[in-house]
This record gives structure tokens, sequence and C-alpha cells, in this order.
């Protein structure tokens, strides 16, 4: 069936291609960025043509420091739900969290068939039986080289190195002409596994003629080009030499499974056994194992508990933490407090990453924890124990050289990395005026008349807090940054709901603002405050107490702030008896 | 009086010496850090030989990300307020916040004599001012070279290079022997302005002999040698040559004056007038001229409001907000927001700064901004427009190499930084039982008999919270914490003194949890849940509603945990008529 489709398509490319030439107008392909742009994160974006949709991606992004509360950034899916009828399905180029973490808030909203490679449909698999959603997706395994219908549009997987293996790029082919999208990508001449980025596919869709392309942003702002995944299996040889009779931990990303083949590896050669401690660590190689992602003697894995049956230099543990999150492994192990280990002078410790811009501190925090129970630790500003999964500059030329697209779009990355890329993309050739900084939410209509934005549609971010999807909204997020900064006050007291009369309080009580039992006066000078307004307004209009609460608040808020400097939310509560 | 003091001090100092030989003790040097050690900034310590006192520095540090609401951290003054008949006075080492930040808040304590180099005291001055308290304070201007007389003990300030001119060091003589601290140093072959650091006399004091040496840890993970401030002004040299014709914003640390005056000297050279905005820029510059440390023609000065009047090629704007605090003047101009100045495609802007950790995404968000308005932008990950003031590996090792100390304890930084500094120093030399990495409030006590931690002292952190100091305690913050997770949650009801009779409510108010307007059957669901408890419980102690209230609080918190997975902060109050 795919077949047949695609060969209507290309009669229809071909029509198109006379149509031009006839100067009849050849149709407009639409991209859609529904996250990605101008963030870290979140990646998403709909393709568009003669009124067939389909999706690159569903990722989540983390919540800023502003963001109280909330445990997930995730796309607003309005534009999906609203042109669900069109949409052919969901192709994905990794298996990282900016690009399917979004995907089971998604999927419990529309069905839709889910294209992915092997080890990328494996990951999202876990995450939909964390949602019980497993049983109802369509997971379709795509190759490199595959042709993916999705209406009149044909995708192609194209290999290309990252953090992860099983990372595509995708050429578009659409009667509009080729997209070409590369995903997250590095190029690794030396992978540790597996082919280098195949440079060639891209190159020959740069001579067949490519109409746009988008290309990782992430590192545009690094000179030179990215390190070899080889440079930290080299590290790490080191690091076993000089541990000898050490007990070995490695807290890396769980999706890096080529950091961690050539850890196993290394254990292997060292005689040292393997063991696993924490949960997506547990679960990614568990499943790289039975995919055959992993390689190694059976023997060589342990049981976390059984580490302590060993001596120090007889084993490896392999861990989470690497970004210093508070409730991971290492971060208790930093702390004291994990239950099963305990660390001390006899653990050599790598902590295999790199902090995101606003962990820092974090990490700094398990660094310092593990250095003052006397481990040794080896973390990112020392030595290459860390590589980078993405492009640098001169990767990023490299790439536009070959795909030479006519128009240009920079995504996955801020604003500055974008405008960084364009910069590149200038440099290379590309006119300033076929180079686009988009926006989410902007609809990138290409046609022969150029790149144009044609509207801009629903987009944005949802906040997921708890259960919650999106009920956390702005006045929430207010309140939560306000309550943080300088507590609460309730003012509360009741009144006869007849006559208006002070029956009780009015009462103030406090939380997060000041130690109570240590600033009774600044208390009771608030409640006399309270007590001088109600007094007063009561009189006026005791059938509507909202003047008299709006003046409670102003009276309250300046005796407190002419005190103290502070401006706790005030609260005041009437209780009609 | 100070000389014949001195005299006295001599006298001892060598019958000290003849004692050692006779094998009676020598006096021991007590050394009480209160602030700077596992922490970047808040640096204090107390200096104590023969029950004479001194204290050098006074700085304060910046609330981490859990430190809801507060302003400013400072030391515990309770060791000092203790002993303050045996302090003699306070010595500074330079000018930044780290080291004189906390000077306002103890001197409203107590009254002792402050030493400063001249430009530390002028910013010393500009604080005291903002705290009322500059006409009790004297502040004695020292120079290095001076004998500053502490009891028993003589201050030698010795300069070192730093991020801001008049630093220095200290060499501290005292019966028990000698003790050097560096302050903050970098060591810079070519400074712009003045001396390279005086390592001629940290060699003099080394070959004396050097009982204990506390030396700068802040950049001891870094390899190599800490760039030179001229670096920086070649640098801005280029760009200056580049800028032709657009305005040219230059954001910086107001208390850098070397590169103030590199930046007023190419202004001088391009023809370019120069305009000052942020309250803190405006009032250092002005101070430095005043003092004579920033030196230019007097016509290149003009007032921000007159920038308008000149064509943008002829102006340079000196700005704060390098850290991208959000109310900074840089911030303003990058959200468009700010009074005077709009940004545009006419704008060249210099970030000459890096991100302090943790300001990372902060500063970002001012760059995305200065770009989408369509400045031009250099900032710190592209060029050399940034060096630090502190000293790196080599340039640390070169100093434990002229001081030879027989004890050393790395100072300033956090414990990974004091851990790298003491692994430096036990390369250059030093047994590993003479190098101690203390604790804050740990009394070192160094004698005859070595290195030891005598006693432990009072020493922590204190917040400032408005004009609150020290009345935000733990209670307070994790209050504030678990408001600003997932917000409040009030149940009040009105009950019969007497009997015990709800008269009115349970009501349910709500702050940062859910927007209630959308949540109506959850917030029903709690109400119902309250109703039930107080029906249930008031019937056993309604005099004692303790019991019911503590019930409300687990009823309510597991009612709304069930369906939304948060725990927002419940409070119940009972009002009694």
């Amino acid at each position: 069936m795919a077949k047949k489709t695609e060969k209507q398509y290309k009669k229809r490319y071909y029509t198109r291609k006379k149509q031009t030439q006839n100067n009849t107008p050849s149709p407009a392909i639409r991209i859609i960025p529904l996250g990605g742009l101008s963030e870290i994160g979140k990646n998403m974006t709909v393709y568009e043509c003669m009124g067939d949709m389909f999706i690159v991606d569903c990722g989540n992004s983390f919540p800023d420091s502003e963001m109280f509360g909330v445990d997930l950034v995730i796309p607003d899916f309005t534009y999906i739900t609203e042109n669900i009828d069109k949409i052919k399905g969901i192709v994905i180029t990794h298996g990282h969290e900016d690009h399917i973490g979004s995907l089971p808030y998604l999927l419990r909203e529309v069905n839709l068939p889910v294209y992915a490679t092997q080890l990328t449909k494996g990951l999202i698999e876990n995450k939909l039986i964390e949602h019980s959603l497993k049983s109802v997706v369509e997971i379709n395994v795509i190759r490199p080289g595959d042709r993916i219908q999705m209406g009149c549009m044909t995708v192609v997987p194209i290999h290309v190195n990252h953090s992860i293996p099983d990372a595509v790029g995708l050429a578009i082919e659409s009667p509009a002409g080729t997209v070409i999208t590369t995903g997250d990508f590095k190029i690794d001449y030396t992978p540790p596994q597996g082919e280098t980025t195949d440079l060639a596919t891209f190159a020959e869709y740069g001579r067949k003629g490519v109409l746009a392309f988008l290309s990782d942003s992430t590192n545009a702002e690094r000179h030179g080009s990215s390190a070899s995944e080889k440079t930290v299996g080299r590290s790490f040889e080191q690091f076993f030499d000089k541990a000898s009779g050490k007990r070995i931990i490695i807290a890396t990303f769980s999706s890096n499974i080529y950091r961690i083949q050539q850890i196993l590896d290394l254990a292997v050669r060292h005689g040292r056994k393997v063991a696993v401690s924490g949960r997506s660590m547990v679960n990614n190689i568990q499943m790289a194992f039975e995919l055959g992602y992993l390689k190694a003697p059976e023997t060589i894995m342990i049981e976390a508990d059984k580490v302590k049956d060993y001596d120090p230099g007889q084993v490896v543990l392999l861990t989470t933490g690497s970004q210093g999150e508070p409730l991971s492994a290492l971060s208790r192990m930093a702390g004291g407090t994990h239950r099963q280990f305990s660390i001390g002078r006899n653990d050599f410790i790598i902590i295999s990453a790199t902090p995101i811009p606003g962990n820092e501190k974090m990490v700094t925090k398990v660094v310092n924890g593990l250095l003052k129970l006397g481990a040794e630790v080896i973390y990112e500003s020392m030595y290459d124990v860390h590589v980078s999964g993405h492009a640098c500059q001169e990767e990023l030329k490299l790439m536009l050289n070959l795909v030479k697209p006519q128009y240009f779009i920079p995504v996955h990355g801020e604003y500055k990395h974008l405008k960084r890329h364009a910069m590149l993309a200038e440099g290379a050739g590309i006119p300033e005026e076929n180079i686009v900084i988009a926006n989410i939410g902007e609809v990138l209509k290409i046609d022969d008349n150029g790149i144009t934005v044609e509207e801009t549609v629903t987009a944005g971010q949802v906040l997921v807090d708890g259960l919650g999807v999106g009920d956390v909204g702005s006045v929430v997020l207010r309140d939560r940054r306000h309550l943080s900064q300088d507590g609460l006050v309730v003012v509360v007291f009741t009144v006869d709901g007849c006559s208006g009369q002070l029956l009780s309080g009015p009462d103030i009580v406090s939380r997060g603002f000041v130690y109570v039992k240590e600033s009774e006066a600044l208390i009771s000078e608030a409640r006399l405050a309270a007590r001088e307004v109600i007094e007063k307004y009561r009189a006026y209009d005791y059938q509507d107490w909202t003047v008299v609460k709006s003046k409670i608040r102003d009276r309250v808020s300046m005796s407190l702030y002419k005190k103290t400097k502070r401006s706790p939310m005030v609260l005041p509560i009437v209780m009609e008896v």
C-alpha cells in the first residue's frame, strides 16, 4: 500500500516539475515548529503539504527557575488536535527526552502511529509503560534508507552520530521539494560502534537539490569540531589503570549506550564486575542488552546488592546522577544517605557529563560531598570524561556545504545559538534573505515565491505538575513566586452575617514570613491595623466584604513592609455566621 | 605609639626565638575562619595571638536557589561580639563585596577601626553611606609596606594583582611566627596600571621563614596561568574598530577600574564620548575619578541623557548588568523597558564578564533579548572579553614556592577548590600532614606541636531579608520552599466556643495550588473531607482543636494528593465565637 502511494506521489512530483517549467505554481510546503526554537528542548515540528501532515519529534523541556513546582514542560498540542484528521503519523529522530518526552501526553489525547528506530522504540515503550499507554500505541520500526509514506510526502531516515545510538536525520521528499532535518547530530569519524554520519546521503540530496534545511544549533557557538566518543574511552582506560585496587563508580547519562559499552569492555579487560544503580540506568541497560545494543559476557553483570561481596578493585558501579539531581543515586552517595553504598577513600568516582546550564551548582554540591568523604573524584573541568553529542562550527559548515539548501532554518537552541548558526550559514554562502530564524507557532510557507511566515498558530508551553497538565498557569505561578519570596500572612475574622458585628478575630496566621515567636510585636501591630480597618469600613457595607478585604490587604501590607521591607502575600478571610 | 608597641613585640618575638632554643614552648597563633571555606564569598578570618585579635575581611555571599526571598548572606558574628574586647581592628584586603559586603552589619553591632587601602576605603564608604554609618566608623588608609600594629601582631600589606586596584595580601608577623594570606590575587606581568604582584616581598618572607600560608583557591581547578587584563584591552581595540559607526555598549563589573580605564583610553583614541548607566557604575566611576584611579580628559564624559544627541558612532555607554541581573540597566535594555536606551541594529554590545555559576541562564536571556532586537552582541563564549582576577594553577604553585610555608591552609573556594589547591601544595613539596582543609568556625591552633583544630566556635550563615537580619531561619525557609512548590490550601471554619458546634465553614481558600475556577470539584471534595473530620472529632474534645487540625491536615492533604499528586501546604484555622 505504501508503495502505491509512493508511486502516486512520484507522479505528482514529476508533474509538479513539469508544471514549474510551464510556470504553473508548484505546491507549497508548510513547516510549523511547535517547540525547540529559542529554547533548549521540547522539539516538535509539523510538516504539511497538499493537505497531508506529519509530526517530527515530540519532546519535553524542563522548568526554568521561575516555574515553581513544575515537573515538566510540554508543547501546546492545540494545532495537532485541530488538524488530527490530516496527520499521518509521528516520526522520532532519536530517544532523548527532548525528542520523545511529551509523547505520552500527546498519545493519550490522540491516537497516531509512531515511527522510530529500534532503540528509540525501546525507550519510548519504557515511557509508555509508565503511563499505561503501551498497549494502545502502534510503534513502527524504521531504519536508515527506509521510505515512510506520509500522504504525499516520503520520509527517509538518514543515519547520524549522536550521544545515543540509532539517531537519524530525515529527508522529507515532498511535491514542493526536499526538506532535510538533521535531528540532533555530530560527525564522529571514529565512532566506538557503527558508522560515521551518512555524509554521502546528505551530499546526494544536496546534489539533487534541497529546498530547505533544518539543522541542530546546540553547539553553534563552539569553534572547531566535537571530539569523538572514543576519546572518552581512552580517558577511561587511564582511569581504570589509575584506580587499581579501588572501587570505580561512573555516573553518566543512561541513554549513552556507546559510553556504557566502552565501560563494559574496560571492565572485562580489567577483570572487574559491573553493577548498576539508578532506575533509568537499570531499565536502559537491560533493554539495550535485550535489543543487542550492548554486548558483554553474561557473567560480568552483578546485582547492586552483591557489590559488597567483592573487593573494591574488582567492581565498577554504573550510576545515574551525573547532573547532580538531588534524588539520584550519586547525590545520595554524596550525602551519605544511599541505602547500599557508602563512599570512602577506596572509591574512584568519575562524573562523565557536562553540567547542563542551570545544574552547575547541584553538580558542584555532589562533587564537594564525594570529595569530603575521601573519594577521588574526576569531573568535567579536569579531563576528557565527556564529549558533546552535538556538532560544532566546522561540522555545521560541512553539513551546510553538503546539503546546499535553498532555504536554511536553524533549529534546536536558544536564540543566540540560532543566530550564530544563521551567521555560519551566511558565511557558507546562503543569502541572508533565505535564512529564517523562526518562532514556535509560525507557519513557514515555502513555495516558488520564497519563504514567508504565512500565519501564526497556537503554540507555547504547557506545564505539567503532578497529574495536572496545563492547570498551572500564570496566576498560580505568580502566587507561588510571591509565596516563595516573603511567605504568607492570613488575616481571618468572623462576623455576624446579619449585623456585620465582629464576633471573633482578626487573627493573624503566618507561614514563611518571620519566625512568629520572635516577632510578636510585629504580628500584634498587623492585627491592630486589620482591626482598625474592619471597625472603620464594616459600617458602610457589611453585605459586601470585598472592599474591607482589599483595605485590610493594603493596610496590613503597608504596616508589615514599613517594619521589615518585605511584602508577604496578605490573605484576608471573612467567616460569616 | 604604634612604634613603641612594635618594639615591644620585637622584643617578645626575639625572646620567643630564644625560648624555642631553650625548649620553652613558643606562643600559639590561632586562625579562626568565619567564612570563605567550602563556599564562594563571605570571606572573614580572625587571627589571635597572646590574647590579641584582629579580623581580616568581612564579606557577604549571595543566597543559593533554596534560600527563597533572601537578599544577602553574612557571617555569624557571635565569636566577634563575644571577644570584642580583644579585637584591635579589621583589615580589608580589597573592595569586592565578598570581602567588604558584611561590614555595615558588623559595624552597626560593634565599633572597630577599619584598615583599608585608598580605593577600598572609598568603596566601603559608599556602602556605609547607604547604611547611615559613615560618620561613626573610622577607616584608616593603609599602603603596601605599612606596618599596622594589632596588639602583639604586626600586619604588613603586600601589593597583589586582582580585578580591582589596590588589592593587598597580608603578612602577619606574630610572636608565634609569620602567617601570610594572599587575599584574592593573580599574577599579571603586564598589568594595564601599577605593578605586578609583589613577588619579591612574598619571596623575602619565604626566605625568612613562614609559619602558615593562606592562599586564594578560586581558580585552583584551572590549568596554566590567568591571562593579563591587557588581553581584554587588546580585544576591545578590535571591537572598537569593528563597531565603527555603531553605538558601543559595554557591560562589566563596576569595580574593575583597570578595565574601565582601558575603555576610556580607547574612547579617547576613537573620538567617542563616554556615558555611564547603572547606579553602582555611576558611583564607582565618580569615586575613582575623585581619588585619581581613573584618568581621562574632562570633556570625554557625558550624561546618559545626552547620548541621544550624538551619532551612534560617537559614543560608548558603560553599564551594569554583566551578570544578567534582572533589574540591571542591561537587562532592561534587552527587555525593551529601559527608560533612556532602546536597542537596535546600530548597537554593538560587549558583555565583558563570565557568568558566575548560577547566573548562566540569566545572562543567556539578556544575550537572546539583545540579539533579537538586532544588536551585535559579543559575549564570553566567543572572544577574550573577560579575564579572571584569580590565580590559576601555575601561579598558585609559584606562590607556594616563593612563600615556602611550614603549614598550608587553602582558602576562598568550594571544597573541591580547596582540595585541588591542597593537592597542588602537596605536589609543591608541603607534607600532607601540614596541609589543613578547614571548616568555618574551626580554631586552627599552630604552635611547636604542629597545627591542630583546637575547638570549634559559633560560625555559620545569617540570612538578610529586607530589614531583617537573622529572623529568616530554617523553619521560615522550609515553609517558603513548600509554598513555592505546590502552594497553599487554607481550611477555615467557625465554631461555638462553648458547645463546639460548627457555625460556619469549613471554607477552602487556595493560592498557588490550582486555578480554582477550573477545579471546583477538587475543592468541593477537600471541603467535604474537612467537614467529615470536624463532625467526627469535635465531639471528643472541642476545647483543644489541635487534634482536629492535625486530622484535617492529613485528610485534606491525602484527598488532594490522590487527585493531583501535589502536596500543597494545608493550613487549618479554627475561629471560636
